[in-house]
């Protein structure tokens, strides 16, 4: 029915090079990994090119095409040049041949690309990738790609927007699919930026709990452990240390420092209003209470003297328990006053450190934002050819 | 034994186009990943078409049908347009050939296949996704499917189940069988919703506990930390913002900022429940401290004076002493009215605060579910044939 | 040395069927799939057929046997038919042939089976499943299996226990094996009843914890969350809704209602052993507040009046201010007295909540244990033969 | 340049049993699988062997040994028997062929090998696992092999090491390589053991916590909870039961009760100290509150009574009221030893179990670990010769 | 068009030995599993080699060069010598003939090869992995690699940066690439360092927290699960033991115990400031309440004499109440006194042991860093040739 001529090698000429027509591509971007920044991808192109030595004599073989089994003609073999891993597969095991040597095939591609997005603005960041489509050429031997129509389908699947492909060349055999990816900010605003700015508001308006009871503390280093977690979290989805690392990430740390310097001033805070001062001025202390200690001796003498005159006369023994009541709430009285000068010092300076701490979080926040938004990173996702 | 004529080259007569028939085929859902929206199908297709040079003279070979090994002869390709993947396997490595050129087959086909599921009402989502099964056909030269017969096996397995499939074209050579997919609410009911309802009520019940003992808040905050793990529990399950995105996202956000707003609101009154004042007003609070101070020291000074003068007289003496002490719990009274001043104040605003949440979280609560049952997101499937 | 007479086609004689017989199987499991209700098994068969066209004269070519390459004769092709994937390799790359034209040979087959385990009684749940082993057969050619001995190697591998297998048949050509699974219970028992139950055991006893200090309420609270915790890990174990859904899912959400109640009582009646009403009585608790304001403003003109006239007669002075303080301490007791009967009221209401729930509780269990014991639920797992 | 005499098919001549030489074997272990006890090698083995046929005559094709591609030749094919997947590939794909018909040549098999490894002592088990390599052998034909030297390479990747590789064999067709495996008992030390070991510590020094203040039940509640996720996590490193399952399942159970008791004790004994009974005496707590209120109102009525005649009187009047006061305070301090009463009751109970506590304790710890130094569990590692 | 003479042979005359040049090399980490300490890498050769036989005469064919593919002649096989898998595929499916022979072709090769990295100064980790390149050799028969210039890609990705390769041999025929890598460490120090250091200086601060209140006992707790947690993440991401393990995880080890130390001494100092002694003491304790229940007893006999005889005579009776009521405030005072004795032994014990962990905790952590920074393990990596 066909003659098979000639099989499995490609067509050569005067010109070592064969010309490939490409009259439609489509593009599709199956995931990206944000973590490792690699770009998965599947592209599926029609072929048409001549090989004289297929056709036939219409006279003699009465057909105007015929279809013929992939694996017993020659097929040219596309490859993503900057692809780590690239595969080619026939979208179907028959081509069509004309009776002048026309071969019409579509394969598909499909390649996972290395591509160092800028991640600087993450989470609202966007950046473009290169997909090299090259084909085999060595020494002016090999396949030359001729492209025409680029389309692409469904880029709003996974973490990813694909916005745009354009199809642009650096030279006549360096053709290159620009993917304009973008992030969907949604799912890292909700997991990531969303609790912590409700965690540093939640550490901001903890300062009206009062510092003595014990709540601060312990819902300081709630906020503290929770943030921890977030920073691990994001660490999880973010990649490693790179020419456009993510400026969120130091941002954190940064915030991460502040609600720890908090919470150790309010710890500290609190002990100051309840001693008067800090542990580390260990001898302040023991005085203080020394003095209450011997006061309280003398008092007890005091009230054992009385005891034993007790008995002597009504009125003045009278008097006495009376006065005896009296320095009694009188050191109630003084001791309450002495803590109460502790609490308000302590009150003072954390007052002092909250406007601190509102009026510096409130620059740097706003300096953060700026830089987040105004700052552009750029990187050159060409250096796959030197 | 059998004359091996014509091998592994699609039958071309007059008509470039060959008609398979596919009298059964058989459909089942494997997964489908919720977060990727990709469905795994594996459809299992028995098929039979003519090829006159494979039949045979009975009066030369005496047997009416014969076994022929699958890779000596031509067979179809079935493909799934809309697949990302799609393989077909031989179902066995025989064949078996009619002598009057019948061919019966059957082939085994997978496929991943896109599918933006519409997920607005999740997890009561439903949706139907097609898959479309073509083969090759390029210029009228190809192969033409024809459908017979479609049967569902095993719909329940993993997290949705298929309630249906259906048989339906577009074109002639356009194929599809629409599968109709119903998420499991079960697993997603148990696993989110009941646990945030629960937390939401929690949080309005958690206005019974006292203001000032601390309890509140540090319930609170648990409450609220409890919700953002579920928010990223949810987040990990459900797919990046798309046309039809879940509304219970944003809604789960919307909870999120009430539990921590009520938090807030519910530190500050701690806070006035104490003090009178929040933190923010620095002024107010020195001078109730500069009060309490001075008269105390007035207290104090009168209470030396007296001291100084107490071996005077007995009576006098006596009656200063029980003033002191009447003095002394005078200041107590005074002090408890002013923080029962305080906290009157703070319950009376939060208790409006509650009935202010209560009312407006009620009205939401109905909103929102009036939406989630009633509105529907419709998705265009059928984008990849232009 | 050998003559290929007749290579990679069926024998095939006036009996389009052929013969094979499997004089011994093994079967191993080799992995469950609780989520999704896969077994993964691998089988070993040695499979003896004849093929007369591959014996030979003894005296022209002397030997009984020789060994063959595999893939230069026709082999029979098992496959199982409930198999999502079933994959067949030959044991070796030769195989043995006599002179007489017996083959022998043995293949492995890994094939992965949807399989509805009944997991009703989970963690306790046990059940058989179908292997169906089948070769290719249609219109009456193909082959036809033989069973002979069946083994099974190794069962006690992974999350279940293999604890028999069957060879059975339902037609003369639907073989199958009946693989009898059960669920090795150590490890659920111990990472999800076992906590389960001393969570519940602890609620039940936190109720001895004092109503007022603030102290139950957090304590219920941390058991919800890690009650809640066990509900997802249980989640993420168990498969989605299904014919016989596991009955351990729904007494768990039970439990976690039950616990999220006690929790809820027990903070409102926090709320009224404190103020001796709900927080939803609004007017109630204001009339008491004006009445305590009311008397202690009384109280307080009286003072003032008193101090005023405090130079008048010494006496008559000194019994009003014994009296102001008997005044104070009788309010105080006063005020003791009423929270005592707030006090009192709760705690009579804690205790009937506590027995309530103590005893439909213990209902409640021996009702579900009753059923987890003796209800037993039937799949069909031959829905794959229609 | 070279004749293709006889190539694909085993050499085969009087005797039916070709002989492999095996002079150089080296063994890796890749990983193994603690959960599923699988163990994934990789064997390299260079194999030398007589094929008379491929020999020449040197005087004719004048070259000592010549390269040939190896799918040109028959290669014998060794395999691992217990191993699930077994993969064998050539190192090269050429191979060495001398005049006298020697082949040399290397090729790499990897297996994965159900070995049920001895966890009885975990953290500190170790067991010998064997692979079994053998090649195609059938009623006497097929092939021998015939081993001389072992090497391991790189024993120290991953959770185990491997100390030593053996070569032996229980007949002369089966040989096997005996693995000596040994676990790093360093990961699970310092993620399972340490941590749970300062667990129970600071459970035992928790009872130096006051029972009255609310913290002690707090903290032990937290290092309940604490322990559960460490058996989790435990459970998520061990495989199912099975012959030899870890003793320090069991071992962590028991634990995690006695945490929990002693929980439940500390409860309990916190509303003794309390309350003076426990909740299900619900009569005597009843009297107790009736007595109390009762003495409350006949001071209630004395007062009331007292003011009526506050006018009569001075002196006894002051007398009256300075009773009144002195009542108060016998009151207060009736309570004050009534409570103390109760404290000291539950201290001296708590006490007696913590003595208990820690002597059953010391003793349970004692025996579990000479159970687990001294007792060795056996598995019988070759069930897949029959 | 082009005889196929000689193919899919290695070219052989009298040398048995082939020479391959490797005119440029291109290599590129793609992953580092620093948990199995294995390194991924992919190589891409080009290759030039010459193959007489395939060579032809310019004036009968009339071409300089000819594309031929590549599966019709033979090409050579490179191979990584330390790789566990180690694939090699052709980067094209043709390849480049010149009339006189030689041969240009390129390949891909990826392996996964053991490298067991110095992890000692975790997580500043850095080291250099040999990468052997060999082609099959074998008694002087094979081919020899003539490597020339090297090129590496892209050593940003990932958790580890590649800084530098170098092309190195050991012998003519054992040539490598040595991969200088090093860990980034921004992510492990975000993720690990910073929330250990901050959690190790809270517990630092913590001690400023009062002894008593019960806050510093379940702050520290808190600290120490955190720790924890940390500890099992830092597992996770670290291998098992081996020669040059990391240094951080016994220190982190050491760590938990100080913490765990820190906060066992806290909750003695606990009870001791509480009771005046240990729990341990049982007997002191028991006199302690004794005494003070017998002095209660008399004063309460007292009290009891004085109301029966409180008609007798006014004034007497008088001061005896008023007595009564400085007995009271006595033993009010000695309760204060003695408790507050016991609270100066804790602090001051507090205080010993703060100043002990803070000096010796600074030395360890000073002596641990100089470690870190000077210590250098050394790793052999050239294990696998002997």
């Amino acid at each position: 029915m066909l003659i098979k001529k000639n099989y499995q090698s490609q067509p050569q000429y005067d010109n070592c090079t064969q010309k490939i027509n490409v009259p439609f591509i489509e593009y599709q971007t199956l995931s990206v990994d944000t973590k490792n920044l690699r770009l998965n991808s599947r592209l599926q192109a029609s072929l048409v090119w001549e090989d004289p030595e297929l056709g036939w004599n219409t006279s003699v073989y009465p057909y105007d095409h015929v279809a013929l089994p992939v694996n017993k003609v020659w097929t040219p073999e596309l490859h993503v040049t900057n692809g780590i891993t690239t595969t080619m597969k026939h979208s179907s095991r028959d081509l069509l041949v004309n009776s002048n040597g026309t071969v019409k095939h579509s394969v598909i591609l499909t390649a996972e690309v290395n591509c160092e997005v800028n991640l600087f603005n993450y989470p609202f960041a966007s950046d473009a990738c290169p997909v090299a489509i090259q084909t085999w050429t060595k020494d002016g031997c090999g396949t030359l790609l001729n492209f025409d129509d680029l389309r692409m389908v469904d880029g709003t699947h996974g973490d990813w927007e694909t916005y745009g492909v354009d199809l642009l060349n650096q030279r006549e055999d360096r053709n290159y699919i620009l993917v304009g990816l973008s992030i969907k900010y949604t799912n890292p605003f909700i997991t990531l930026l969303l609790p912590t700015i409700l965690i540093v508001l939640a550490d901001v308006v903890s300062f009206s709990l009062p510092l003595g009871g014990g709540e601060r503390n312990s819902f300081k280093v709630t906020l503290v452990l929770s943030f921890t977690m977030f920073l691990i979290i994001l660490n999880d989805q973010l990649p490693g240390d790179s020419q456009c690392s993510p400026i969120i990430r130091p941002h954190f740390c940064v915030c991460l420092v502040l609600l720890v310097l908090s919470m150790l001033v309010s710890m500290v805070l609190t002990r100051l209003a309840k001693d008067g001062s800090f542990i580390f001025s260990c001898c302040s202390k023991h005085s203080v209470q020394g003095k209450t200690g011997k006061k309280e001796k003398t008092d007890d003498e005091e009230s054992k003297a009385d005891i034993s005159v007790v008995q002597m006369n009504g009125a003045e023994e009278d008097s006495r328990m009376l006065r005896k009541v009296v320095n009694f709430l009188e050191a109630l009285e003084a001791n309450t006053l002495e803590s109460e000068r502790h609490q308000t010092l302590a009150n003072k300076l954390d007052k002092i450190y909250f406007w601190l701490y509102l009026i510096f979080g409130t620059i740097y926040f706003l300096a953060m934002t700026t830089v987040m938004v105004h700052y552009k990173c750029t990187v050159n996702h060409f250096d796959f050819w030197y």
